[in-house]
């Protein structure tokens, strides 16, 4: 742990159970048991702490698709994307939550839109996919694929989902969300 | 327009433009044109005026589901679902980024989760339209079609589709956004 990650990682935990309301310097140095000032001597201003916490749940994501090794695809991506997606309801939901608040914060705050950057690992993989499948249009059809995942894990995270879906963390949720992916799969690499 | 559509709309504009903290009684008094003290007088806390807010969402995204009349599905149920996506992409913009904050603020205040039952209206239609395709599993393929088609709103709107989908508004978002749909009816209607 260095201190970059002592700061970003509590701008995280505050954003996922206060939203960005609740992210300032002050409540970052008390969550991270840090001497008062030590946030803002790392980042003067709060889009230079926001673009600090949007680059560790970048890295941290980015370490969770490496840790599945999604590249190149194994044998069953669709089991694969499931438990990353389930890791991300279960010990990743403090960043998953954190990544919501920072996507929305940037529709009104246009300098952090490099959050949309973010996405662009698992849209190169999800045309790689489609290329090697030989759809037609590969970018037009993984852009759909990745959104339609995101949407089965915000659904899961946010939405009814959080009501009726199986619990995350189980077997039970990782077959769920893998037969929705396997089916995904399906209908964008036959066009 | 009665009293309590100008406040739920004035608290939507505010929640859209500003985020959840934005919104207090007072910004909604001033957004409404209203006396101060109005918004207090209709509803007397936070929550209360979240849950107004909630309710007018769900009439007005009811109301636009009813005009595409989806009920029963028309010949082409996906042209008309893009259309309903594009029309929330744009002039119902502030209404979609209002009830995402919305969500999102309901998984750190429990007493908000009310709004997870708003979509029950586009999942029993979903739930339908498996049935009538013969399906194995009609709630469970239902529930995946939805959350598929709520994430490409959801990246369209404040994810990476923002800077790389076509342009809302435009035929060129409702032909890309209905050949999406068509093979998330496809796969989903398939098992």
């Amino acid at each position: 742990m260095t201190r970059f990650t002592d700061i970003t990682d509590a701008a995280i935990a505050i954003v996922a159970e206060q939203g960005m309301r609740g992210l300032t310097h002050r409540a970052v140095d008390g969550r991270a048991g840090l001497p008062l000032g030590t946030t803002s001597a790392y980042f003067r201003t709060r889009k230079a702490l926001i673009e600090g916490l949007v680059r560790r749940l970048a890295d941290l994501d980015n370490a969770d698709i490496a840790a599945q090794s999604l590249d190149p695809p194994p044998a069953d991506f669709a089991e694969s994307v499931a438990a990353v997606l389930d890791t991300w309801l279960t010990t990743g939901r403090e960043r998953t939550l954190a990544r919501y608040a920072c996507l929305l914060e940037a529709t009104h705050h246009p300098e952090l839109r490099t959050i949309l950057e973010y996405g662009r690992t698992s849209r190169n993989q999800a045309r790689a996919l489609m290329e090697a499948a030989g759809v037609a249009n590969p970018s037009q059809a993984g852009d759909h694929f990745v959104a339609c995942v995101d949407g089965l894990l915000f659904d899961r995270m946010v939405g009814a989902g959080a009501l009726t879906a199986p619990p995350p963390g189980t077997p039970a949720n990782r077959a769920d969300l893998t037969t929705a992916i396997r089916r995904l799969m399906t209908a964008f690499t036959a066009g």
